[in-house]
């Protein structure tokens, strides 16, 4: 005899879904699958667990963050995945030969990392990743973007989403005209990444603290972030004088530029998206066109899908030269805010319901609800401990079943049975050779 | 400088999956989904990470198998669900008072077991369980059965399988005879459930060696085991008239011939399923009907979908007396199997492939993928390195795209495109305008 019970709590930092959100999460990737598959996109599978030098190799910062699993203490440990990015370059290298390229693939799963559960983050979340591996044009940054608005079009959210997009050869040019190292310039990247979070006085003293900026480069890296223009044409001729002497940051103007005639070829409204200099990614591994979606009216979310190019990634496990871009959508930062804005479904029941209240009609209403379903239509039986009409009916409208099937001996001697739509609150005789083609209009 | 390059290697017992066969299983998991949203079940998401507690509470024979995971060694291990039963559980006890009852539920999403990776087994692999919570008859026990059978049927694989069917009952009631605890009863249960995979030997070996029966007890088992008859119930008369003495078998028996009726009056085919008391089930969570399904002229497989009614389990983490009765999928076993049958899709490229082979004509190259895709035609616009149409167009055939849309220049002018078919080998022009509804039929 079990004296004590196990607590049915899950760990800090992961939770439960309920049915009616497990439903509209589903809907919404299923959604995004489509609009992946519409763009020529073919998915791909890896492991959740990978060994640990495959997850760290590059970037030592996930270390703090990353779940290592293993049977026995004496086992090596494997780790727990922390994005989407690092396992596709692993697999693209490891499968180039079956691959075809360039290479649009889409990668759909579970990512872990240990943040800190007071942030409102989760230690578990979906990604849904697409990616172009093996060009590297404009061109592909395009159809990435034009994937991406796409999908918030699916989702029904093109009107209250903003695309901001910059290029990472921009501010890393500007870090090297300053003559900053790697390590430098990636504190100063992180630095200028909190923008959108914390204001410019937050950047201006981490720029200060952490990147060693002094305060006249302070002033020229504000300047140049915040620039404003009617156009983004405008907008990139200005950023180009003031960086006129640092000649790596015209590589990034000049994709910029190319990117605007595709977006615009390509019939991507301007009002959907636009240039932000300011846009850094804190990911080490970015090299090109860099974007984040912000939900307008609702920045305090941060971004709900991001992304940008990246060229060294797959050399770090194959002497391969393929560069990539690709997009992430947060599914479950967006659910979130989707479930705050209210545009998350309510909890409904699909279907009919069809009751079992007379024995001496049970054979004939399990064979009925098994034509039911062999016609595609979404029958759930009862099988509650109510056992009169009556009973069992209050179940169905509570439950909220839109409609009724109602099959006692009665109905069965007469080849009927009672529909009753508890929505209209109306009844109607139907006969049962004649329920599922009703049932379906 | 990176000098050494990381292996692509995938940690033993783990592996990625091609994008044909990612499509193909994600295909099969979306069918079953269907199914199950037809016979109006609900799903539930639970996080891969569960306190260890929760997942160890009942059955310590896990623990061999069980990955604890953790980010520092101070950290207090989680543990990675080894199966979606367990978690299940803990998820009707936490959320019972948002749930109605009887619960049916499904859940789909990945396990984790240490299995020796030289058996052919993998280390990771989806579950998609379906279970009814809160009713204790076998009219549940039924649908679960014609749940299953339609899941089969959806896959086309109706006439390949055959559902065995047991009552644990049975088996526990014999064991009860013999006077046996429930420790050597688990021993006895886990030795006949070798039967169908090793054969009587193995059985009566381990039933001598591990749970000490002596050679009239392994007769008498032998007996039982391998009842044949005309049909279920005649087979059901026999094993009443030689477990007359061990009554608390005469439940498992009864419970049996009402399954038959409900089956019956549900119209599953007699020839899709059968009795079976040889089937145990290894799990210590059973107490009711219990069956598998084997892939016929494939056994060796093992079962592809097996489940059962277990009493207790959600009384683990609740004071709360809620049967359930459930299914689980192996998607990757039957899978496997499916591959090896010959009877997954072969990889394929679906769609058109928009080629850019003259820089004048971009602008409306673009235009025009934007338009197919906007009207839901799979669009794979051309971003490779050959410059020419040839280039291109060999491209697009050796990729498999089965249809190719060719706009130069000239093309653009006259507003027309040509639509190359590469399976007949037939070209045509189409009017830009007309191209997305001639595409659809």
């Amino acid at each position: 005899m079990r004296m004590e019970r196990i607590d049915t709590r899950v760990a800090s930092g992961f939770r439960d879904f309920l049915p009616h959100e497990a439903r509209a999460r589903q809907a919404m990737m299923d959604r995004i699958v489509a609009v992946f598959e519409r763009h020529g996109f073919s998915p791909v599978e890896t492991p959740a667990l990978e060994r640990l030098e495959v997850l760290t190799g590059g970037d030592p910062a996930f270390a703090k963050q990353l779940y290592r699993a293993r049977i026995t203490d004496d086992d090596e440990p494997l780790g727990l995945r922390f994005d989407l990015t690092v396992p596709l370059a692993r697999y693209v290298a490891a499968h180039a030969s079956a691959l075809s390229f360039p290479f649009c693939a889409y990668h759909i799963g579970n990512v872990w990392r240990g943040e800190h559960a007071q942030t409102g983050r989760y230690r578990q979340f979906v990604q849904c990743d697409a990616d172009i591996i093996g060009h590297r044009s404009t061109l592909a940054d395009a159809q990435v973007l034009m994937l991406v608005h796409d999908i918030f079009r699916i989702l029904g959210l093109a009107e209250k989403t903003l695309l901001r997009v910059s290029n990472r050869a921009v501010l890393n040019g500007f870090a090297e005209f300053l003559g900053f190292d790697a390590d430098r310039t990636g504190r100063m990247l992180r630095a200028v990444d909190r923008l959108g979070r914390q204001g410019w006085e937050a950047v201006a003293k981490e720029l200060e603290a952490s990147a060693g900026l002094d305060s006249q480069q302070i002033d020229a890296v504000q300047e140049l972030l915040t620039l404003g223009a009617d156009s983004p044409e405008a907008l990139l001729d200005e950023a180009h004088r003031r960086l006129e002497f640092a000649t790596q940051s015209h590589r990034g103007v000049d994709e910029l530029r190319e990117l605007v005639r595709h977006l615009d070829a390509s019939g991507l409204p301007r009002d959907a998206w636009k240039l932000d200099l300011s846009i850094a990614r804190g990911l080490g591994y970015y090299t090109g066109m860099v974007f984040e979606t912000m939900l307008t009216g609702s920045e305090a979310y941060g971004s709900v899908c991001s992304g940008g190019r990246y060229d060294n990634l797959i050399g770090r496990f194959a002497p391969m030269e393929l560069s990539g871009v690709g997009m992430s959508v947060g599914v479950d930062r967006l659910f979130a805010a989707l479930d705050e804005l209210g545009l998350v479904p309510p909890a409904g029941t699909a279907g009919v319901a069809v009751l079992d209240f007379e024995p001496t009609a049970r054979e004939a209403v399990l064979d009925l609800t098994r034509q039911l379903r062999d016609a595609g239509i979404t029958t759930t039986l009862y099988l509650g401990s109510e056992e009169t009409l009556k009973g069992q009916l209050s179940w169905a409208v509570k439950t909220g079943f839109p409609k009724v099937v109602i099959m006692g001996a009665k109905e069965h001697e007469r080849g009927i049975v009672q529909l009753k739509d508890t929505v209209n609150r109306t009844q109607e005789e139907v006969q049962v050779a004649a329920l599922p083609g009703h049932l379906k209009h």
